[in-house]
Formats: structure tokens, C-alpha cells, sequence
């Protein structure tokens, strides 16, 4: 079977190769781009876990991959990298309303199309293995699918993630958009909400920093989530509330290290 | 007195503290940016040697800042990181000739009038203790420097230089540009004609990738500077070529912790 992606671009880079791929997607009907990090390890016999990527809002192809640096990490663990980027301001959700239904179906693509895809075109990747982490609204992506697929992600975290967009203004706007104003649709793609159905220990690492002018303007409002959890009696909630530091990729390389090792142990790399 | 620079900005990574500063210069008559970096450890009682990094021909402050990732190893070994950005094709040197030697004295301003105004500025660094580094042009440019000016710099690396410009077409066009067409005067800021008369050990690091693109095109050379530093007798130059690197930041950033090494060592830090 031809694969379902051209490769663009192979980069060396820690001993392992940088993918620049895209496809067309079936679920969205639009091309999507990705970057796949393969740590020199990965072989069709020895096959890598991997960790799934969702950017923020403004963030490209290029961002992510050269500055986030978490592939330095990833590479002498034996960790696979993949950096999603969305559609703009999509969410990480399915819409259920025009005009945006019909393209925006970032949950479906990125839960059940590209797990098929990638996994069916690259044998050195272990399907069986993966978990997610993301960024600001990817941030966001990441706990929510995480929460809404209990066992398809073996862990999740999140770099100043949107942990509650039914009380932010960011959140208000998307959904009001894409799912119209019935606030109990939101709450389905709300991780504070979603966190008080879940059964076990989270496994979830939240970075923020103290200075990110976002978490300031209480768009982030991860201290939302972490009451909900308490009172739901849900464990293993790690946040940490990084001093001095602001919402860019300088915030993100200084504790990539920390959340490519929290996928790494839930993956059984560590 | 009045610092010499406007800081723009401030931004925490790894502990310490990313400066984005501009001045205007006496020497160059232009405006200048320079990003410096501050480890945790540096303190006016305890100050921090400084590593030089001068960019290539395309880099912006950010690009390097963001996507060489040295400051991560910088930060744990107490070492500080100034960036220069040059202007344009400037080549590091002293222009002679009209209509570039107004301005084009680059060799000048980094040499003489930067030091003053950075350590007189900066209490945080440690004005005997200097390393120099750079990348393509930017690194023709650590070299050349470096060999000029004996006891500046305790030691030189670079990535991907311009070893050997009054031999490929990127010298030729810049130096007939900024020195006329006698060729006895480029050979005084070329590094392998430099080389030959250096007297001791050298302390040069040198890191070139098999895939790239310029160093297949002969602009970079790095065998003409082995050669002549054999012929000339010169140890401690240490020249790797790495199989499959092309000549971008994911190659910079692969390296980096052994470029930040080499200078940490030569500046008492290791």
C-alpha cells in the first residue's frame, strides 16, 4: 500500500530524522501538515511509543518542531514525537455548526483518521503505546481528548493549557461558535467538567507560568481544574506554577524535559 | 552613568534571563541589536565569563535565541551568551572601501567599542574571561577574530564556517566588495591564511554537517584550515564531520552542548 503521506522535508537532528509530512484528510477535506520525530532507536522490529503534539493558537509547523526542543529528550529515550497543527482557532473539537461543520473536525481526525494512517505508513512507531501533551489551545486539545478517551492515551500534559473555556472569553467565543449556545454541549469539551467523571488517577503534568500574561487575563484557569479534581477525589493532578515565566516556546524548552519524561515512564521508556 | 542600552525585553528560560538590547553605535553609525543571556549564577560578586556567538548571513536575534538552544547548557555551567547579528553580508570585517566603510566596521565595533559598552553595563559578566563562537558567515567571522587578536578570546568554535574565503565564491564577492581587488590585503581576514601564523596551541572546535548543501558547494572548506594548520604545525584543532547534518539550527542545536563545553573549559568553568 502507497503510503498516505508525502514527505516533504527529512531533517537529522539528535541522531534521529524530522518528517515534514502532509496528507489529505478524508475527515476535514482539507490538507493537514505534520512533523514526525523519529529517535534513532525506532525500527520496525523495535517499534517507539509516541507522543502526540497539539499546538496553540498561533503556532506553525515551524515553531514547534525548532523551538520547543522536546525531540533533544525524546531522542536518547527512544520516544516518537508527532506535532499536529490544527486549523486555526479549531478547538481540538468537532463542529456541529455551519459553516465550520463540514471542515472542522479536528476530534474525529485526530482520535480516529490519523492513528490509522500514521501507525499503518510508519512501522517503527508501537500503536499500542501513546500519549499527549500540547500547548496553550492545544493544551486544551490534549486534556480533553485525553478525558474523552479513557485508555486511548497512556498519559497527558499540558504547557499553560485552557483548562476551563466555558468560563473564558477564548472558550466562549470558539464554542458559541461551533456548537451553539447550549452551554451543555460545551461542557463536553470542557476539562474541568470532564475531570469530574473520570475514574482513577489522572496521570496528567500541567506547566504555567506565573508571568504569561493569558493566565493573568484568566483565560488559562488551570486553578479551576484543580479544585474540580479535588472534589471529585481524582489523583495524580500535577501542576506547577513556574515563577517569572511567560506563554512562549522560552517557557516551553525549559520544562520539555520534565514532560517528555512524564510520557516517557507512563509509556515504560523510564 | 547611563546604561548604553535599552533592554526591550526580558524573558526567563532555564533559570535565567534572556536581555533583548539595542544601542546605537559610535563605530558602525547604526543602530545595533544584541540579545545577551544571563545564568542564575551570574552576579556582580560572582560574574560569569561571556560567550561570544556571531550569526550567519540570513539569522535574526531571534533564530538563534530561539532555535540554537545553547543557553540551556550555558545556564547549568554559569555561562553567559551574547548574540550579535552583524549587518547583513558584513563579514566581520573593517570595510575599506566606499560606499561600505562608513558603516561596515564590523571588526571594530566587536572588537573595541562592544566590550567597553557591555561590561561597563553589565556587572553580571567577567571582562577577562571571553570566548567567541559563530555560525557560516558567523563563524569565518570567531575564527578570523579569534586569530587576530590573540589573548581576546580564550578559545574559538564554530558551526559550518567560512574557512577559507579568499577561495569561494561567497569571499570573493564580499571581500572584493569591502577590500578592493588586491588579494594580499583578504588574506588578512581569511582563517586559513591566518592560521599559519598562530603561534601555540589553537582551541578550536570546528563542526560541519556531510548534507550540507554549502559545505558540498565548496563555500565553506573546512579541509583547506586542517590542511594548513598541519602544514603549519598548529594542534588543537579539532574539526568533526557530521554524517547527515545539513546546515540549519537542528544542526546547531544538535552540537550545542559541546560548543558550550569547549568555552566553559577554556574559561575555567569545567
Amino acid at each position: 500500500m502507497a503510503s498516505a503521506f508525502t514527505t516533504n522535508a527529512t531533517i537529522t537532528s539528535f541522531g534521529g530524522r524530522f518528517l515534514k509530512l502532509t496528507h489529505q484528510s478524508a475527515t476535514t477535506g482539507t490538507p493537514m501538515n505534520l512533523t514526525l520525530y523519529l529517535p534513532p532507536s525506532a525500527t520496525p522490529a523495535s517499534p517507539a511509543p509516541l507522543l502526540v503534539y497539539l499546538s496553540g493558537l498561533t503556532c506553525t509547523p515551524d515553531n514547534v518542531t525548532d523551538k520547543g526542543f522536546l525531540h533533544a529528550h525524546a531522542s536518547s529515550l527512544g520516544l516518537a514525537l508527532l506535532w499536529d497543527f490544527g486549523s486555526a482557532a479549531s478547538f481540538y473539537i468537532d463542529s456541529t455548526r455551519d459553516p465550520w461543520s463540514t471542515n472542522y473536525k479536528m476530534e474525529s481526525y485526530l482520535t480516529k483518521e490519523l492513528p490509522g494512517l500514521v501507525f499503518g505508513a510508519f512501522k517503527e512507531l508501537d500503536s499500542s503505546r501513546v500519549s499527549i501533551s500540547g500547548h496553550s489551545m492545544g493544551g486544551h486539545g490534549a486534556l480533553t481528548l485525553y478525558l474523552k478517551n479513557p485508555g486511548q492515551y497512556k498519559s497527558v500534559s499540558a504547557f499553560s493549557p485552557i483548562c476551563n473555556p466555558v468560563n473564558c472569553p477564548w472558550g466562549e467565543k470558539a464554542f458559541s461558535g461551533y456548537l451553539g449556545e447550549n452551554k451543555e454541549e460545551w461542557k463536553k469539551h470542557d476539562a474541568t467538567e470532564l475531570v469530574k467523571g473520570w475514574k482513577g488517577p489522572l496521570n496528567a503534568l500541567i506547566d504555567v507560568g506565573t508571568a504569561d500574561n493569558f493566565y493573568k487575563q484568566g483565560q488559562l484557569l488551570p486553578e479551576n481544574l484543580e479544585k474540580a479534581a479535588k472534589e471529585a477525589g481524582v489523583s495524580a493532578l500535577d501542576v506547577n506554577y513556574r515563577e517569572g515565566y511567560d506563554h512562549s516556546y522560552f517557557f516551553i524548552s525549559t520544562f520539555g524535559a520534565d514532560h517528555v519524561k512524564h510520557a516517557a515512564k507512563a509509556l515504560g521508556l523510564l
